[in-house]
């Protein structure tokens, strides 16, 4: 965890921008898999890290912006637990280290609720995205399941406070970025044909682990790059193929690594394969080059899909004008995916707090096939940390379902993409820090180009 | 999935032992982490694995005692589905792998209860163990959360057939005890002094992975094995520790293993060392050797207990007659867990719907310490599947607060046992079939004593 003073700025400001009312912040508890005991790995709630910073289950918090106070709320160890888990500091101890004076039992919060709503005092809440908060908001506030109201100003006020990374979370970020590229570098040492994906995938998990580090989201590891999310790891890996891998460690704090990059079974990619690799990379290379303060990053989105539209048209699988194609939202054929998100203490930073305040700034999202799945669209802002990560996929089943429908026409050639439809799909991902003046790459670097992924094979 | 037959046949039987009304089984859902979409690694529910077999989420299901039918309630996938997540069978398809006809939208869910409710029909449901099913039940049932009410007969007739194993569920555990078996030799192999507990737990997960298993807990791996679910894994691993792994795997169909060894981290045992391990092992061998049908496991569980009181004697520690010792709970200072737990779909088999059903046949369980952690009491029968697990524990905090409450001491001499307070703690565990007249040993063996544990040193 950070100095103590950190967290204790943190809340300040939070006060400051909230205003007034009383902010309730739910810790995460437990999550039982098939029974109750049987718990998942433990996650605490990201916002409830960055003002909070206590990686246990069963807190909550309040601010009293109002009265200016805080408080956590939670029970203490009994001799049942210290048997089973092993022995802690008290709660009070725990609170002391993040500058919290104040620690109630967990039953103390329903009527330290009330006596603020009895006072008029507005109660802030965050978007729920766990059953287990709908429940906490019903005993805690009597509202309904599904009908919670989360404040517009206290989500306002930590995405803006979030989005913006301090110094001690960019080192943490590039800690996680390190064992990311340690965890992919490993993977492309290591690939043989005939391994099963999830040989492969438990190579990529050791890495992160034997680093004390858990994964920041469930592992890609695939031969079907073509399907976005895929984490299916059963099939065996054949000469040939290339496996597609999406990977990314969390620090023991919390803040997470994400990229991706594309291996070939094979010493060297084919000719084919190498054509359309280096589309992805000139695509990649033209989204980096933009990245400064300022820029709209759905401008980038935009750049980085006509580098591919362009490239696909010398092909013969598209035709017109590229960036009338991205306009119309053709290149969702090949790139139905966002070019990046943001990057903190969540992989898809905030995503709980919805994209529209994170990457929009509150303004509205496209609902274009394709275009709606950008994560992220506002201009960019020192500070803010980014994944950059376009892709090229051959997906049988939409080339099927638009070519039906005779959809785009006038941008895509049918018949030509026809020849490639059992492609698959190359994705190469990196993570970008927005300076003062640009961008820099944060942790090791992984190979992106062919060459550079043909000298580790 | 086994054959569509045994499905069939296992919800008839459901359906005839029930008797009457509307069985409702919830599927799992996704459950969020951080944000909602980024998952935990998905776990169907064991009893809709049981009886419906399908490993997806977004699946609820009910069998119409009255009317003689059953129904998967589900919704289709779109084309934004199969883009992110790959192309699946239609959810008509998957049904029929397992013998259902008819599937509905999951909104006909409600008006399927509702109707039934209307009929005066009653609606059986199990306990919730996860937030997520005291919601649905909430918008199902009109159930508060916190006010479900399950039915009893439907708990002990799922209890009764999942409690014993057929020969293809047997087949299932010992390949899961195979794994879970190599993830134990593998560990006893590569532990090295100067490693971290983090490495060897990743070496561990690793054998897990690349069998393409999950892990049936999670891993257990620590210098302080006196703390019994100690799931820490920072600690450096010195010269003269020793390491306590507890761990399994689970098979894609969901089927557990689970075992525990104590691994010295010098390529021998101390003298010390293995006086407390060859208690273990005695205790261990004495339980073994009483496994068969018709023997209560809570006669198991003395005679396992008594046989460490005894030797603590021998030792000085203990003092009086070991059997008065363990009517009297003064065992619990170094055996406070339970001896075994039933095994199959969950690890600790069905600990959802209450250890008194499962391991006690609805006869009240004891509320002594150690005693009350005692998952299993009820007398065995052929096909159950259990665990065995001695240990023996020195646990600093018990050791204070007995020692000041002046607990026990006909039996326990404090001055003597003050001299072990650092010791740390031993477990082995093995998984064991009850059969005809006897018990077989499930899976691969691991060392069990210290000569086979110095072996693979």
């Amino acid at each position: 965890m950070f100095d103590k003073e950190i967290y204790v700025k943190r809340r300040q400001e939070l006060k400051e921008r909230v205003g007034s009312g009383m902010i309730l912040l739910l810790g995460n508890e437990e999550v039982g898999c098939n029974y109750e005991d049987n718990t998942y790995p433990y996650r605490q709630d990201s916002t409830f890290l960055y003002y909070f910073g206590l990686p246990f289950a069963g807190l909550n918090a309040i601010i009293d912006v109002d009265n200016n106070r805080e408080i956590i709320f939670g029970d203490e160890l009994t001799i049942d637990h210290i048997v089973w888990m092993g022995t802690q500091p008290t709660l009070h101890e725990k609170a002391h280290r993040v500058g919290v004076d104040t620690v109630l039992p967990s039953a103390e919060l329903r009527p330290t609720l009330d006596k603020a709503r009895a006072a008029g005092q507005k109660v802030h809440y965050l978007p729920v995205y766990r059953p287990e908060h709908s429940i906490k908001l019903f005993n805690l506030l009597d509202v309904r399941p599904g009908t919670e109201q989360p404040s517009v100003d206290l989500i306002r006020a930590v995405v803006d406070m979030r989005n913006h990374k301090a110094p001690e979370e960019i080192k943490e970020i590039e800690r996680a970025c390190d064992v990311t590229a340690d965890m992919h570098i490993e993977a492309m040492k290591q690939l043989r044909p005939g391994m099963h994906e999830y040989e492969l995938a438990s190579i990529i998990q050791g890495v992160a682990k034997s680093n004390d580090c858990p994964l920041s989201f469930p592992i890609i590891c695939t031969i079907n790059g073509q399907t976005l999310h895929n984490h299916y790891h059963g099939n065996l890996i054949k000469p040939g193929d290339m496996v597609l891998i999406d990977a990314g460690a969390e620090t023991q704090m919390g803040y997470a690594g994400d990229m991706s990059s594309t291996i070939c079974v094979d010493k060297t990619f084919t000719p084919r394969q190498k054509t359309i690799y280096d589309i992805q990379v000139a695509s990649h290379l033209a989204a980096v080059d933009m990245l400064r303060p300022g820029v709209p990053f759905v401008d980038v989105y935009e750049k980085s899909a006509e580098v591919i539209c362009d490239a696909l048209k010398g092909l013969g699988i598209m035709k017109g004008d590229p960036k009338e194609a991205v306009k119309a939202g053709a290149h969702a054929m090949f790139f139905p995916c966002g070019l990046g998100h943001m990057m903190g203490l969540d992989v898809h930073d905030m995503e709980n707090l919805g994209e529209v305040y994170v990457g929009y700034d509150g303004k509205p999202k496209s609902t274009q096939f394709g275009r709606k799945s950008l994560r992220l669209g506002r201009p960019l802002e020192e500070g803010f940390v980014l994944t950059i990560e376009p892709g090229v996929y051959f997906i049988p089943e939409l080339i099927d379902l638009w070519k039906g429908e005779g959809r785009f026409k006038d941008f895509i050639n049918y018949e030509e993409l026809d020849k490639w439809r059992d492609f698959g799909g190359i994705r190469n991902e990196e993570d970008y820090l927005i300076t003062k003046d640009g961008a820099r790459r944060l942790g090791k670097k992984i190979p992106l180009t062919t060459e550079e992924v043909e000298a580790l094979r």
